[in-house]
């Protein structure tokens, strides 16, 4: 009996049932909104105008915060000119700036006015789009862009609604990976038996992004079964279709049974992509699911010049990318596009007699609650719609364009110091740069690949430190590399200037 | 071969390259946005204006939007002046306005002025906090307001991070039961074998939320092995602990293993409370996990005369409730909460190279997306934290009587009409009602219950095909009963007594 540990409050409250009628006892008062969303939004266009005046990653210690505030939530109301002043004097300082132009770390979660406002909207609508009747528009718009965004990046008809297949905006590719793992995980069940889940083998390479590992983890599937192919710098990292059939015949030999195939346009490490349409082949030859990953890359397709890179999607089964990633949107906005809803659906469909109407019976709209992992769901569409209109195709294919250019650059910047070396070939808008050995040979007596992979995470962390600019690394092959991803919406051809310059000082410094 | 579903496009884009710097060209200019950004604000302060006006449900036929809007994407980019006119004129037709003062459907999604600010900021921001490093200030101030809501809902100590426990936002409470049953699963197959999956065994009573049994389905658990209890009107819905002993029992004996237990504090049908305290303690005999979902009511209990309900949670692992539904945050944001954080981490982490830091390695600090699902995460503590603090506790406490207080009425304008009746007692806010079986026998020969579902349901299609109000229904027990919640942040009275004027009128033409 651990009773005691709950103190049991006995309070009289009968002053704040009497409590006066000020405004901060109202929940939404359309005029105090209108006061405060106006202090809000100036809060914001300051915030951009300064950003680049912040470290920034964060320079702070852990605990920091706690330190700070109290330990429990005020008694009485605050007033919100109170909160924002905090959020300056003890918020910022923690925060490290995705959106400041000398972000370039992990890949961009990249923001834009129209993203921001549809979000705004979506907010303070704050609808829950569960099934069709209980907001028609949200359902209906979010068809209507998945299948316009679909068309952008030219996936065949066969993925969109127009063709028979269709598209949801869950949050992140994890949970789209996941759906999809249950779903092929169920549709392989029902043939050969529940009790032969331990059977099932999921493939990748070694460079797919963790969470295709948690998802597999989640969804029940044994993690020995998991095929983490390896990749070779000869293959510049990407998936070989050769591995891949070996693995596949090794494990059938066995009595295992294939399931489920993750292929890659735009690893995280490297961007690397995956040759779709060989590995598709013959994933099919054995009835294995082939899921599309494009989290960061998937949106380049929008110019014309990336779309071979999803040709043999046609025998894919499933398609995701991030739209808070390179489309503008702010976190969160993962697109999914599915052939068969259906797979999804019977995976994934409850219907509780309390959410049981009319339009759902008729089977005549979609409940997108049935394709995905939870049941509230929030107007994303909306911020969709609204980067496409505000931005129009045109401008989102100069700024993709536009990025790509930036990375060129700086790739010709590190190109003309011979002390540095691009690792591998940059594919899209990030570059993978080291401190090359010959350099570090002029300094140092004895140089092997773990003397230049510890000279370049210590150049790493002294610019990030310092609070300049921000990257990241990744190890691949052995070899420790910084992660130059472009892409934040305040950066211009000067901040990438800029950034070498700093990479440069701390690099003279080092050397 | 279905290559031909992809056509090849081979434009020549020069043009693109070379489009003029127009204001639209830019993703993010600071006074563009504030621009925007204070008409936007100035769009949501005139809806809550005019909130009222719009039918509650909407009236829309499936497929309604597709007629309107075009196939595909712009190519020029749109003003945001046309678009928040095609707002109005194509998306508030196909809304369901959940932020109605007529909207007492579900359970409520109760939004505020705090809780918009802070989402707001949250997105303009837009910073991914799933790693502390990434930025610092969204993890701890998790951390912190998660304590604060636990302590003020009088959660015991073990469950907080003061106490070794701890908390964490995520989407929903689907999200967190799949966290909680994956935590338990994998504890327990690391205990009998990866191979026992197929013996595990889950419980709940048949009034859970829908979720439960899709979070057991994507789990990897056998459905077959999921005991939804029966409950009887005996016990106002709620789980007998006799009936959980019993199946327990019966499942041990044909060599089963049980699992995991979800209790509910408030369950969706008629916001039943199962007897926490004896349940936890058979649980606890067999070594069994036990979730409290708490999703709706879970915040009543900041009001100490609702604590009660929350004996025995000492004996329970795992806490959830929805902050966006009667919490005044905006959708979404689901505070889970565990005593030993470390069996949800150990179940749902991964570390790629590419997300290596010494903050992470040094273990001081918390890394969110060890503790769910997916790896990104907004920065959903802020809105939690401009709640607790633009109210203050006073408040929300007001707020919440407030709404229990109008439920009291309503049920006491019901118990004034002898032609309705009150199914099950009220416990929050949300009052079950039905036209009663007595009316009936005066207007018709023949009445059974089949004939009085059938009644209740065209009553409550005939008011909410009206567009006044909106409310939905559930069957428990064979009977069909109207589920009147409360909680829209701008219903009064006023609006209570409305509504029972508008269902008194439909029952008035129907009987």
């Amino acid at each position: 009996m651990m009773n005691s540990s709950r103190k049991i409050i006995l309070e009289h409250d009968d002053g704040e049932f009497s409590s006066s009628n000020t405004s901060s006892s109202t929940l939404l008062d359309p005029e105090e909104f209108r006061r405060q969303g106006h202090m809000m939004v100036d809060f914001l266009a300051d915030y951009f105008h300064n950003i680049q005046n912040y470290p920034v990653r964060s320079q702070v210690e852990p605990g920091y915060l706690k330190k700070i505030l109290p330990d429990s939530a005020p008694y009485q109301p605050e007033s919100i000119e109170e909160i924002l002043e905090d959020v300056k004097r003890n918020i910022f300082p923690g925060l490290t700036h995705w959106q400041s132009p000398n972000f370039f770390a992990y890949f961009p979660c990249i923001s834009s006015s129209a993203g921001i406002l549809g979000e705004m909207l979506s907010v303070g609508l704050n609808v829950v789009g569960f099934s069709w009747i209980t907001s028609p528009a949200a359902t209906e718009l979010e068809n209507i862009v998945m299948d316009w965004l679909g068309k952008l990046i030219n996936l065949p008809n066969t993925y969109l609604f127009s063709g028979g297949g269709g598209g949801v905006i869950q949050g992140t590719i994890c949970e789209a990976m996941l759906c999809t793992i249950v779903a092929a995980r169920d549709q392989m069940l029902e043939k050969i038996g529940r009790d032969n889940i331990g059977k099932l083998v999921v493939y990748s390479s070694d460079q797919t992004h963790s969470c295709f590992q948690k998802s597999i983890k989640i969804s029940g599937i044994r993690l020995e079964n998991f095929r983490a192919i390896p990749t070779t710098k000869a293959t510049e990292f990407a998936l070989c279709p050769k591995s891949l059939r070996e693995a596949i015949q090794k494990d059938i030999k066995v009595g295992l049974v294939p399931l489920f195939l993750c292929a890659t346009i735009g690893t995280t490490s490297t961007t690397t992509v995956d040759p779709l349409h060989p590995l598709c082949q013959i994933a099919k030859e054995y009835g294995i699911w082939v899921h599309v990953d494009a989290a960061y890359a998937g949106s380049a397709c929008i110019c014309p010049e990336f779309q071979h890179f999803l040709n043999g999607v046609e025998n894919a089964d499933s398609f995701s990318l991030n739209a808070h990633k390179w489309l503008f949107c702010t976190l969160d906005c993962c697109c999914l596009w599915v052939k068969d809803p259906n797979s999804l659906t019977k995976a994934l469909s409850t219907t509780p007699e309390y959410l049981r109407n009319k339009a759902s019976e008729s089977q005549q709209v979609v409940d997108y609650k049935n394709w995905q992992i939870t049941l509230s769901r929030r107007f994303r569409a909306l911020k969709l719609w609204f980067v496409l209109r505000c931005h129009g195709v045109v401008n989102i294919k100069k700024f993709i364009r536009s990025h790509i250019k930036m990375a060129k650059n700086f790739e010709g910047l590190i190109s003309m110091d011979e002390r540095f070396e691009i690792v591998v070939p940059t594919n899209f808008s990030m570059v993978c740069f080291r401190v090359s050995p010959s350099a570090l040979q002029k300094k140092f007596e004895f140089v092997d690949e773990v003397r230049v992979n510890e000279f370049n995470e210590k150049l790493l962390e002294s610019i990030n430190s310092s609070g300049v600019i921000h990257m990241t690394h990744t190890i691949v092959g052995g070899i420790y590399m910084i992660r130059f991803a472009i892409g934040a919406p305040l950066t211009h051809y000067s901040h990438i200037t800029n950034a070498w310059d700093v990479i440069q000082n701390h690099a003279n410094v080092m050397l």
